[in-house]
Formats: structure tokens, C-alpha cells, sequence
């Protein structure tokens, strides 16, 4: 698979997609990397219907270029009680200190997975390529979405995901190097033991991965992870990607709504610092190691399940950013910092793309 | 900084470097890397004056071409006996269940730094390249090293550690990315805090490391981590490396000492699971996961200070080993083991040199 019929697949200028990113932008950085012949993309699992339905209003007015739209396709967890307890005794002291009544924090999921509902929306909008994290929704709704003409992306953490992702109908994988920022898209085996420590054992750096998966399937191969510039792309073309997807590079970007906080932090010897963590949501994720990362342990055994380990931290990530503290946020990053720019996504993609012009 | 000039600072035909890997290969594979027109490695932590003596004559008489000598250079640790014994209890159940006797087991270190000694000894052979592992030799130790014209490698695993050995005068650097088997080589802070879990946060995969360190100094850059085969050799090209060291792509081979359950290992689906753990050694290091791992946790903060950790698992390890288990042994391997092959590093080193053949 060469880069061009990547590009023929996406139907894009350039096989470069910018990561969906859910909390840190929406659809103007989308419509600025699709202006500027890359593919945005709208990560949608934090969006109510109605906000869905705005976004995507605004994309289809300001851009008649493809996109992309990011859905979460985990399954949501049976209430567990006990391990919430757990969770909160371990927060309380938080609690206490920033005056949190632990009483009136609400319980309930912080990400929604893809419904009908959801493809309801879409129907009317028929987003060209549709991403998936976590695996790929139930085949009847994923043949919903197949069937308006969607192209069908997932991402693969291990050459075994890939494989699973390729035979279960993605028309393109995403390799997701060890290095990227966000959530892991981990998803087999089907019943993760929940020890992360040995969970991640199989979490394998976009070097190791990419080529591993390119030589076990037939679909293009997209790398993610790590990838910061021209010469990141280079490389990843070198190891047999059709294309690349890159996320952090666009975070400190005029169109992205990245928290104060969060800019400080990408912006400071910080960055220097990632881990993966389950703290913020239940699921490993990388970002910056922060006070609560350090204090609890990144991948501590008492979050419950993704994603309602979030309703717990997010009064304390919202108390501390009051006074300008980043010691409860998500700051969601990549290891590579390198291409971070305060400039306009478009700058990004053209110089992301600059590795691709010649060829 | 080219391929070609980095070839012609170590005095080889191509820029590759075989991995020195201590246990695992000795003045063999050395001689047959050398030969086959990379440069070939003797990594030396491990080996005793008369054996070092021994293997250098080995090589010297079997090749003229360049060679590589490899020492670690970290600070021995004071004796802790609070700590040894809290590790000696964790380690007291298996001690138990393979009859071992506790008392019987000498206390004392695995590996050895470089010292005065092992330069005089190297003085009568005047190595062409020595490479170091946890920083640099004290300065009067590298002078000696440098007075016979030995070119000097070291490795770093963050930016910072990469513009102190140029500052201290290596005349290379090697860039370690987080993929790679065996120890990670990190040396700064200067203090460390032992608590891995943290310290280990600034680690980054060769795709995020390797672009930042080419970016931060003047002298060669050696990508290692990752690198499989030629594609990943002509990836890290990309990405700015003036050559590339290569380790466990070599483990198989026929001059390979690696034993008989770490070969198992390496070619069976628990290579898929890999991990960084102090529990061999007292350092971070990357293996295969084995039963030890995963029951004490791999990165335990029991395991007493490098390299003095050693002591009381080895009986362990070979009581194991007598069973064809890998339980307890130290089954090195970096995260791509896509390039191992059972067959001579000469046809390896053939294999990863095609990608630079033609530039």
C-alpha cells in the first residue's frame, strides 16, 4: 500500500491525519487540517447529541474537503460499588483539602461509547472516514455507518488488534505506538486482567509495531505515535506506513482548546516527565506526570473501570485549575513534545506534509 | 553528521554497531560481526581480568578489522543490609520451594565497573572503540582510554544525558530508545530516586529520543531500540542517526551463548510480553516477562541497589534452568524480536547492512 492510494482512500491530498483529540479541540482545528489538504477529524465521545450535531453543522459549512469523526466503542461497565469506595477513600484527602463535599459529586460516565443514536446524526451528514478507539462497534452498527460509504479506520495497539481490526471490517488500521499521547486503544484479549502493570507488557513502540503489523496485514498501515515533523514522517514512510497520524504536535495550535494548564505544562520541562495512567478516566492514557500521578501511583489499581473513574477527579481538576494548578488535569501528551508550535493547525500540517510533497 | 563519516570515526566498512550483550555473546560473535564488516562487540561487565585478557587475544587473532570493547561504568553501591534482607524475605518462598539454603548464598556483585586494572589490560591490545553504559569513567580512567586513540561510545537515554557525554567527551553517542533489551542506560539525576516507577518517566521510544538528541548535539548519533531489520535501519537514517547499534536481531545466533531457555523464550508468544525490571540486577532493564516478574512485580522496590541484586536470585535461576524454566532468569530482549534469526551474525549483519548498500 503506497502513500498515494492512502490518500485515494481518504480521499484527502495527503495520507496525514490529524489525531482526534476529545477535550483539547472540535471542529476548528478539524476544518483547518482538512482546508489544508490533510484529514481532520472531530473526536466525538465527550460530545452530547446536540453538541454532535453543532460541530458538525459547523465542519460541512466551512470546509467542502473529507473528514473524519472519532467514536469511542468500549462497552460501559456494570456499576461497582465497592471499587468506587475504594476510589473515593483514596481521593478524600483530596477532597478535603480543596472543600469538596464528596457527597455531591455526581457518579456517571465522562465518555460515551458509539450508539444509534449517534449514527442517527451522522446519517444526515455522511462524515467520509469514521474512527473507531477501542475496536469497532457491533457489526450492526458498523454496518450502518459502512453503509452511507464511510471509510472505516480502528487502531491497533499489537500486531494481534490488527489482525482483529483488518478481519472485522477497517479498511485501514492505525498502528498506535507506545509513544502517542491519549488513550491506549488496547481492546484484546476481550477480558483485560485489569493488572495494567502486565496488561502493557504488550504495548510495543511505533519502531517495533508498525513494521510488525505492516507485514501481518493487507490494509494500509497508518503510524501514530511519537511522530513530530518531517523527518518523524520520513521515517514512519521508511518503516512501511501508508500514512501517519499525528496528535501532539497540534496541541499548543491556535485552533486547539488545550487548558492553560495544559499549554504550561507542554511548554515546561514537564513534558519531559509522561506516563501511561488510568487516574483520569480507568484506562491508560499518556500524559504529563502530575501531583495525583506521582502521589497515587499513575496506573493505581483502585481507579474503577473506564470511563467513570472521572467523575471522582473531576471536581478536584476543576478546583485546582482555578488557581492556575494542573495536579488533577489530564494533561494528555505524547513523548515527543518536539513539534509543538503556537501557531495555526494549517502551519502544522504543511510542515508535517513537507516530508511528502516530493515524492 | 553522515553514515559515511561515522564509518570512518569507528574504521568500519558500515555504520552499525552489534549491541555489546553481556551473558549472552562473547568474542564469537564479536569476530564474526567484524569480520562481516560492521563492528562487532565485547561487552566486558561480566567478565573477569583473565577471561577479558582471554577473549581479546580470541579476537585480535581472528580479525584485523575494528573491534568493540563495552564497560559499565556505574558506582558501586554501599552494602544495605536492611535492604537485602527485606529482598532475601521476598525472595524466601522460592529459596524454599528449590531447596536452597539461604545462608549458603555469597552476597556480592554480578558485575564490575571499569577500572585501572582492566585498563592496563586493554592497554596491550589498544581496542579501537570502547563504549561505556551508565555515563562515562571517572576523567583520569577515560584519559587512558582515549591515549591509545580509542574512539568513545557511550549511551543516552534523554537529552540531557546525550549533551553531557559529549560535554565529558564521548566522541558518540548512542541513543537508546526505550524498546531496547537489557539495561536501560540511564545515569542522570546523578541521584536517581530508586523509585523507578517515576524515574523512569523521562525514557522515551527511539522514534521520540533519537530526533531530539540528533537536534541537541554536534557529534554522531547511534540510533538503538527497535531497529529490527533494514527498514528500520533506513527509519532511523530518517530520523537524523549517523548509524545504527543493533542487539536482539543477534540473540539466535549460532555465536550466540544465549541459553537454551532464553532462546525458547525469544521464539515463542512470550516475547510478545516485554518489561523493564530491576529484579536481575538492581537496575531497569527489558525482558521478557517470567514468573519472577510477574509475582514479585517487575520493577519491585525490594530488589536491592545495582548490580548486588544478583546474588540471590542466581541460585534461583539455575535451579530453574535445571528444569528447562525460565522462572527466574534474566530472558533479555528488546521489543522487536521480528529480526532474530537462527543463523550466523555474519548473515544478520548482511541483512541490516542492505539498507545502506546502495546510498
Amino acid at each position: 500500500m503506497t502513500q498515494h492510494s492512502l490518500s485515494q482512500l481518504l480521499g484527502t491530498q495527503w495520507p496525514l491525519i490529524q489525531a482526534p483529540m476529545a477535550g483539547v479541540q472540535g471542529s476548528a482545528m478539524a476544518v483547518a487540517v482538512s482546508n489544508a489538504g490533510a484529514l481532520g477529524s472531530l473526536p466525538c465521545a465527550m460530545l452530547t447529541l446536540d453538541a454532535l450535531q453543532a460541530e458538525l453543522q459547523a465542519i460541512t459549512t466551512q470546509t467542502d474537503k473529507p473528514y473524519n469523526v472519532n467514536f469511542f466503542c468500549h462497552t460501559s461497565p456494570v456499576p461497582d460499588a465497592a471499587r468506587e469506595a475504594t476510589w473515593r477513600k483514596a481521593l478524600a484527602p483530596y477532597h478535603a483539602q480543596h472543600g469538596i463535599d464528596p457527597a455531591t459529586i455526581p457518579a456517571g460516565a465522562g465518555r460515551s461509547p458509539f450508539t444509534h443514536e449517534a449514527a442517527d446524526l451522522l446519517e444526515a451528514f455522511k462524515p467520509p472516514v469514521v474512527s473507531f478507539h477501542f475496536g469497532l462497534p457491533a457489526a450492526e452498527l458498523l454496518a450502518r455507518v459502512k453503509a452511507w460509504g464511510a471509510v472505516v479506520l480502528s487502531s491497533a495497539t499489537t500486531v494481534a488488534e490488527a489482525r482483529w481490526l483488518q478481519a472485522h471490517g477497517a479498511d485501514a488500521v492505525i498502528a498506535q505506538g507506545l509513544e502517542a499521547g491519549g488513550h491506549r486503544a488496547i481492546f484484546l484479549p476481550e477480558h483485560l486482567t485489569g493488572n495494567w502493570a502486565f496488561d502493557l507488557t504488550t504495548q510495543l513502540s511505533t519502531f517495533a509495531l508498525l513494521p510488525q503489523i505492516v507485514n501481518a496485514v493487507t490494509c494500509p498501515v497508518i503510524a501514530a505515535g511519537g511522530i513530530a515533523d518531517a523527518a518523524g514522517v520520513r521515517a514512519a514512510m521508511a518503516l512501511g506506513a501508508a500514512g501517519v497520524q499525528v496528535g501532539t504536535a497540534y496541541l499548543l495550535c491556535n485552533e486547539a482548546t488545550t487548558s492553560a494548564v495544559h499549554r504550561a505544562a507542554l511548554q515546561s520541562d514537564a513534558a519531559l516527565h509522561t506516563a501511561l495512567t488510568t487516574l483520569f478516566t480507568g484506562r491508560p492514557a499518556r500524559g504529563i506526570v502530575n501531583r495525583v500521578m506521582r502521589e497515587l501511583g499513575p496506573l493505581s489499581a483502585s481507579a474503577p473501570a473506564f470511563p467513570t473513574a472521572t467523575a471522582a477527579i473531576a471536581p478536584l481538576r476543576a478546583a485546582a485549575e482555578k488557581f492556575g494548578l494542573g495536579d488533577f488535569s489530564p494533561l494528555w501528551s505524547g513523548q515527543n513534545t518536539a513539534g509543538c508550535q503556537v501557531v495555526s493547525a494549517a502551519v502544522v500540517t504543511e510542515s508535517l506534509i513537507s516530508a511528502l510533497s516530493n515524492e
